[in-house]
């Protein structure tokens, strides 16, 4: 299976910080847009998937890319039998409209194969997921894949979680949130935390999970630390739900970036 | 303020296996009902409460009778500027119709004092609690207080958490929850573990919570071992909210039996 731009350079490579980089050698480089290094990157991703398998189905914009993928290979008949299971109701819309077969974790409690996009990759293939809103069907699904192939474009790697300056989200009972929200402040206090209710941006309205809870978003201006630690000290609010950190799931990250693909594997 | 049965002996004792008997000198022993002891317990905790207190108003049958005569104290006059958080959607209603003045977390995230009864309580002054659905919302309000005074009759003591052979209860959400139903089952293999969806006796539908979720009842055959890792090891399940089991968080039980009432403190 091709990768969509020939010009691109694709790499195996164990390491995210030194990716090796091989020039085309007669064409001209190529600059791609930041969706279009999404694409790569899942397309690279979907090589991962085999006939018979049951698959959890990201959610986001990379994933999509991936998703649109295997649909196109169940029509042409490249890819059979696949199972997938989707990780948000608008994932299951999609893959529904391309005709995969879907299922749920009930039925299929031990997966195959996830593939998913994530906000922020760290050097050990920690994740940052979630800011599309769906990290507690993504976690439940993606905890229990034999294989966990996370996509991104290289605007997602951060030197530790938290890094891009951008959200960790956290998943809450809508209950007395405002409290919670505090609390998980409180929690970080030393890292410099900030917790904001996210809202639709359409109506200033809390933004609503898949499972009917809130979001609250933490910002961090310094390193979090001990990553297992921050994860039960979260989990112990009562008011919490889950978080969008994914530590140790991740198998596989595949990178694009401007020097061309990279596979890290664990 | 005194308790209902004028008979009954009150011991302050600061151990719950060897608890103080004082005989009464020239009345025949007086024998209680269960709900009799419920009311002689939940009486005693509400000597704890003064006047300008931000309470936590307990859920269950023993709470109840709480939440009566704080009603009763206020209207009294014997109580003043009392503001109520209730543990419940029942609990607020309760205190409502009794005229108790009502806040919320989000308002009064420190509290004064919060009463209320549990399933079982260990020798520690461990808890379970949540048989009665409202376990989430109990433990958000009851780990912000001052003081956490514990109200039971005596057959709600336990060698250790589980003993009881009744239910442990999960609070999930309902996404996919017999896989998770499944995970928690497994997790707790080697202690015997059976776990049970709660449903309602009226319809066989299952039990939804106050927050929407699902109950999964855990009953146990053996004794769990380490409750704080018991406890992590639940709540790093991404489809668990909360569970049943309240650490270290009382700090005063008072335990009514056919010997008396009992107060221990931590």
């Amino acid at each position: 299976m091709a990768i969509p731009y020939p010009h691109f350079i694709v790499t195996d490579n164990p390491t995210v910080d030194t990716p090796i980089t091989v020039p085309s050698p007669s064409l001209p480089p190529l600059i791609l847009t930041q969706d279009e290094l999404k694409k790569v990157a899942a397309y690279k991703a979907v090589e991962f998937v085999k006939s018979g398998m049951v698959l959890g189905l990201g959610t986001g914009s990379t994933a999509k890319h991936a998703v649109d993928k295997i649909g196109q290979l169940l029509r042409q008949g490249d890819l059979k039998d696949i199972v997938g299971i989707p990780t948000s109701k608008m994932t299951h819309e999609q893959a529904l409209s391309l005709g995969i077969p879907l299922s749920d974790l009930d039925s299929h409690p031990v997966l195959d194969l996830a593939i998913d996009g994530a906000d922020e990759v760290d050097p050990y293939m920690n994740l940052v997921k979630g800011r599309g809103g769906s990290l507690l069907r993504e976690k439940m699904i993606e905890g229990c894949c034999k294989k966990f192939v996370v996509v991104v474009d290289e605007s997602k790697l951060v030197k530790h979680l938290g890094g891009s300056g951008l959200a960790m989200p956290v998943e809450i009972v809508p209950f007395c949130w405002k409290f919670t929200a505090q609390r998980l402040q409180l929690l970080f206090n030393e890292v410099g935390c900030v917790a904001k209710l996210r809202t639709c941006s359409e109506n200033g309205q809390p933004f609503v999970t898949d499972n009917g809870n809130y979001i609250i978003d933490l910002y961090f201006e310094k390193d979090l630390g001990d990553l297992n630690a921050a994860s039960d000290a979260i989990l112990r609010n009562p008011g919490v739900v889950e978080h969008g950190m994914f530590l140790g799931m991740a198998t596989t990250v595949i990178i694009a970036g401007g020097r061309g693909v990279t596979v890290k594997n664990k």
